[in-house]
C-alpha cells in the first residue's frame, strides 16, 4: 500500500457533479465534472460518483490506495453525522452519505452542507485563509451561509447552522421567500433580490435610469452603480442595508473575523462593501465593529476545495 | 501527590466573587463568596481569589495537588487563550486571567466570558444537560447569551460570541443602549426592559391596570399577565414579539437544540414561551422550528458550574 497522497473533493450540485484531486499541500491537480442524474429519486448519483472517481484514478495510474478520503458538499441539510435530511434537488430523503459511499468506493468519506463545504474551502485556500472564524456568504440565486467557528464547521443541531439567508429582515414584505417565510434575507441580497429591489425602486417614480431599459439584472444594478446612475445607488444602498443589518446580527451571534462574500452578485467586487458597511456598523456590537470584509476567491470551486478540506483538515 | 479529584470553579461579578468546589462527578461539595475588591483597577481581585482557594483548601484538609484545576468566569469580552480585553465592571484592561492566577496559585487556568460559563454551566449540569448545541439567554438586568456547539463555548474572534442582547430588533428607538446602538434586544426583553415596554403601554392610554399601582417590574408585569391583566398581556406579548424575532436569528445563525432561558426575569416560568413561541416561529428557519425551549435550572451558580466544566469537560 503506497503513500497517502491524495484527497478528493466532491460538490453535488443540482445539475453538475464538481470533482477535484488533491495534493496534501491542497493544490488542486485536476478538476472535472459530471452530469446528475436525479431521475429514479437520485438513486444513480453516488454511484456515478463512485465510478468517476475510480476511472480517474485508473486514467491517471494512481490506486485509490493512495487517497486518504473522499469529502461530499451536499445541497441540503447534512447533520454532523454527514446524514443530508432531504434534498429536494436530488430528489433525496433521509441519506447518510458517508455509509452509501463509502460501500460503493471502501474509502473513508465526510459530507457536508455544500454552503459550509464553500465556506470552509474560503477559509482552506481562499478569501478566509489565515483565518479560523469566518462567515461566508454566497449572494447567488438565493443566499446560501457557512460558518466556520475555532477552525470547524457550524453544523448546527439539524444541519441548518449558517443558513442566514432566512435571517428576518423586512417586515411587512407581501412576497414569499422559497423557504415560505416573508422578508428573508435572501430576499433582497441574492442576484434575484437585487434585481427584485431595482424593479420596485423602478415602479416608485419616473427618475430616468439606465436600468429602465434592457434587462434588470443584478450585474445591470451593479454596472449602472459604477456608472452613477442615481436610481441605481438607491437600489445598492437598499441592498447594503437590508445585507448589513443582516451581518450584524449574524456578528453578534458569531462573531467572525472576516466576513467573505462570494457568489454572482459578489462579482460587482469591493464596491459591495462600501455599501454593507455603514449598515453593518451602525447596528453591529461594538465589540464585533473590527470584523473585515473579502472577497471570495474560488468562484464556484469553493465547494470541492471545502470538500477536500473535510478530509485533510 | 494523590489522586486528582476536584476542580473549583470562579464567578467574578462586579460586587461578589462566587467560588465552588466540585468532584469529577460534576457535584458542588461547597460554595462560597468574596467580595469584589475593584479598587486599583481590580488589582486584587486575582490575589484576593487564589488566597481564598488555599484557605478553603486548608480548611477542608485538602491538597492543592488534588485539585485538577481552576476555572474562571469574567465579566467581559474574553478571547480563546482566557485573555480578558477590557472589563469595565472590575477596572481591568487587558489581562490574561490563566497566566496570572496560574503564577499565583500553581494550578491549570482557564478562562471565558461569563455569560459563556453559565451557557457551559447550563449544559453541563442545568436546563441544557444531555444536548451539545445550545443557546442560553440570560434575562437579567441586561440580556446575556452564551452558545455551546457541538459542546465547545461558541467565543468568537474577540470574545463577543453570543452577545445576543445586542441584536438589533427595534428601528426608531430613541433611548440608546447601554452599548451605545439603539433598538438592541436588552432594551426589550431584560428586567428593566420589561418595565420600560410596561411603562411605555401605561402611557398610551387611560386603559384600567394593575400595573398602574404599585413598582413598574419585570416580576410585577408578569404577575399581572398571570391575573389576566390585559394591558399585561399586551406588554408580554411585544416582549414575545421582540425575543422571539431576536431568537429567530439566533437560530438561522447557530442552529441549537435548545433555547434555555435563565436570568430573573425567567422566574415567571414556562408563561414566557407562550409568548416567545408564536414570533418565534413566525420568523424562523423552517429547519431550526424544532428547538426546544427550557428554563434554566442553576440559577446564580451557571457561572461557578460552568466555570469548573471548563476543566472538567
Amino acid at each position: 500500500m503506497g503513500e497517502k497522497r491524495y484527497a478528493i473533493g466532491v460538490d453535488i450540485g443540482g445539475t453538475t457533479v464538481k470533482l477535484g484531486l488533491f495534493n496534501l499541500e491542497g493544490e488542486a491537480l485536476e478538476k472535472w465534472e459530471i452530469p446528475t442524474v436525479k431521475e429514479a429519486q437520485g438513486f444513480h448519483i453516488l454511484p456515478d460518483i463512485a465510478a468517476s472517481i475510480r476511472d480517474k484514478a485508473a486514467s491517471r495510474d494512481l490506486a485509490l490506495t493512495d487517497v486518504l478520503g473522499v469529502g461530499v458538499g451536499a445541497p441540503g441539510p447534512v447533520d454532523a453525522e454527514g446524514t443530508v435530511h432531504r434534498a429536494v434537488n436530488l430528489g433525496w430523503g433521509v441519506l447518510n452519505i458517508p455509509q452509501a459511499l463509502q460501500a460503493l468506493l471502501e474509502l473513508p468519506v465526510k459530507a457536508a452542507n455544500d454552503a459550509n463545504a464553500a465556506a470552509f474551502g474560503e477559509m482552506w485556500q481562499g478569501g478566509g485563509k489565515g483565518h479560523s472564524n469566518i462567515v461566508a456568504v454566497t449572494l447567488g440565486t438565493g443566499v446560501g451561509g457557512g460558518i466556520i467557528v475555532n477552525g470547524s464547521i457550524l453544523t448546527g443541531a439539524t444541519g441548518a447552522g449558517g443558513e442566514i439567508g432566512h435571517l428576518h429582515i423586512v417586515d411587512g414584505e407581501t412576497e414569499a421567500c422559497g423557504c415560505g417565510n416573508f422578508g428573508c434575507l435572501e430576499q433582497y441580497a441574492s442576484a434575484t433580490g437585487v434585481a427584485r429591489l431595482a424593479r420596485r425602486r423602478l415602479e416608485q417614480d419616473q427618475e430616468p435610469s439606465v436600468l429602465r431599459s434592457g434587462e434588470l439584472s443584478a450585474k445591470a444594478v451593479w454596472d449602472a452603480v459604477k456608472a452613477g446612475d442615481r436610481v441605481a445607488v438607491q437600489v445598492a444602498e437598499q441592498f447594503g442595508l437590508y445585507l448589513g443589518k443582516g451581518l450584524a446580527a449574524v456578528a453578534a451571534v458569531a462573531n467572525p473575523e472576516v466576513f467573505v462574500i462570494g457568489g454572482g452578485v459578489s462579482k460587482a467586487g469591493e464596491i459591495l462593501f462600501d455599501y454593507i458597511r455603514p449598515a453593518y456598523e451602525k447596528y453591529v456590537f461594538q465589540g464585533c465593529r473590527n470584523a473585515e470584509f473579502a472577497l471570495a476567491t474560488l468562484g464556484n470551486d469553493a465547494g470541492i476545495f471545502g470538500a477536500a478540506a473535510l478530509i485533510l483538515n
